[in-house]
């Protein structure tokens, strides 16, 4: 048995981030672990986890599945680890189990854990949307859940502006879960990746998730938190990255939203950055880019050119630009392009309309 | 001529707010101070101004003016002046005019200002209402400065709830300004003070916007943003709270809100405390006040009945409150007083209902 088959036993055998299995394996390598805990090593089930696992086809079945996927299992003594992942000492994971297009380690060099609300308001999911849509265009990958609700939409958004994203699984890369999400996870699979600690066929167990999150924070050179109630699933991806001590930041949102409240009491708390414009939080993940993306599109140089030449209302954007020489906008591109560049922190609203700032 | 007349003059011949008549003031006492600057001691047009004041009928006008709308000349001699206006130096106010219904040193014993846009949202202005009404539960004076937008929502809502205000204006207060809250200062003045440091009769004038936040900010033990656009104007009632000291607060409105941006720039910059709940801000005027809120109707003490039981969903609680034998809340009355309940950090809704804290 060499370390990789080690670990896959190991992977297979213990729950995601035991700590004791962690130690074990920094302390003596993971094929001496193995054999440590089959001589009774660790107390509790696990000793007759692995056992069962060593003389069982349980490790065939998970290379089966994970081979009729086209994907790998990745581990320490590959190139392609990411390296971050040693930040988390003792609970860092024995393997990453991938599916799709695109190697762990490079995709995840410039990371933007985007989470939150399953239960997410339009407002939040039009947020997380653009958020994927603007890393997308800043080449940074965005990690996520893909659970209902922000994770989905992230996702969603660097998918629909070609951007590469991760979705990290609290099951199996092979299943589909949430099971509505199949379309989205083969899309995400197309475009980036799809990682568990847990072997192919895992279901999903409640607590898995929670320990799932710590990957997520991980991976990332930021997290962004867009919605999260009091106490809700989501805020523990922040309370990891802060643990980790990487930047976290939250969207604030009307005080009356339940759906804010966890994000509004996490800056309270000093646990979270307030994000007043996403350029801010994207430059954390990857500095000196942000100025970049202003030219990404000839709708965002039309309405620039026009409000460098001048203050102008929407209106008189709208108007100018509809019959420009240069340009044929319709108001629903102008509108758009406004709130894009606005949120990018490149345009401004005052009194007398909208200029560059 | 005593200290209150001097004190007349320089208020009606003197800029709000010119730290060189403070200083002289200070220095010399009012009545020396008239002295001194008509000798020259100051340079530019404070001399001819005071002179010329002291050669014509303006005083007498002005104090006619003051009587016709039954108003009262307070200076620091007075056992009603506000002491925490001290706290400005130099800067401090040679004396305010005063109309309404109150002593202004009571009046603004627990005070907490709320400002914001003029061109506040809808959401904006309800938050300042509710912000209003709670205050008023609370005892809790209102400060603010009779614009349109926040400032009016504000007013506004300590009326409704039978509390006290105080508008601050930068125009006399005899003077309607906007034209368009004519009746909103006629209540105030029913229901609080509207004062000045302008003497009856003065127009506003666009700079004396600015000077008279300082007073805002001075008078109140706390000063709440509840929307400001980047660079807005009201933000220099937050310079001020910050540069003497007292807490800033800002609510969080959607990332997407441009009068929202500068709230948020404010608290990302830590110029302001986001508010995560109203009552934490209440808590900073009038400490331990706080709870005795809760029982102040008979919505919300059938509400915290239901969920001391136990824990409910909103429908739930609708189908338990229109035909409970206590009460008979309309589906309405249920949903407005879980918002107000929530903003007071009462309950919570978690993802099994909501549920008391």
């Amino acid at each position: 048995m060499n370390d990789r088959e080690a670990r896959a036993v190991l992977s297979i055998a213990s729950e995601p981030g035991d700590e004791r299995v962690g130690a074990l394996v920094a302390q003596s390598g993971a094929v001496t672990a193995v054999d440590l805990i089959v001589a009774g090593e660790l107390s509790g089930a696990i000793r007759e986890r692995v056992t069962k696992v060593l003389a069982s086809n349980q490790i065939a079945v998970a290379l089966n599945k994970l081979e009729a996927c086209s994907g790998v299992f990745v581990t320490p003594c590959d190139s392609s680890w990411p390296t971050q992942l040693y930040d988390l000492d003792l609970a860092a994971p024995l393997g990453l189990w991938c599916r799709g297009d695109g190697d762990v380690q490079e995709l995840s060099e410039h990371a933007l854990a985007v989470v939150g609300a399953r239960a997410a308001t339009a407002y939040g999911e039009r947020i997380a949307s653009e958020v994927g849509s603007l890393a997308a265009d800043h080449a940074i990958t965005v990690v996520s859940g893909a659970a209902y609700g922000i994770d989905a939409a992230a996702h969603r958004g660097v998918l629909a502006s070609g951007g590469r994203t991760i979705a990290v699984l609290a099951c199996g890369v092979d299943v589909a879960y949430p099971s509505a999400h199949q379309g989205l996870l083969e899309r995400v699979a197309e475009n980036g990746l799809i990682i568990s600690e847990a072997p192919p066929g895992s279901k999903p167990h409640k607590r898995r998730f929670l320990v799932r999150n710590r990957i997520i924070a991980a991976l990332s050179a930021s997290t962004l938190v867009v919605e999260a109630a009091l106490r809700s699933g989501s805020l523990s991806t922040a309370n990891w990255a802060n643990a980790l001590g990487r930047p976290v930041w939250g969207v604030p949102g009307p005080l009356s939203s339940a759906t804010s409240a966890g994000v509004h009491v996490g800056i309270a708390q000093g646990e979270m950055n307030i994000v007043a414009d996403i350029a801010s939080v994207l430059e954390t993940v990857r500095p000196k880019s942000a100025s970049s993306v202003y030219h990404s599109s000839s709708e965002a140089l039309a309405v620039l050119e026009a409000l460098k030449r001048r203050v102008c209302t929407t209106d008189q954007l709208i108007a100018q630009l509809q019959h420009g020489t240069d340009s044929q906008l319709t108001a629903h591109d102008v509108l758009g392009t406004l709130t894009l560049l606005q949120l990018q922190g490149v345009i401004i609203q005052t009194a007398l309309g909208w200029k560059c700032l």
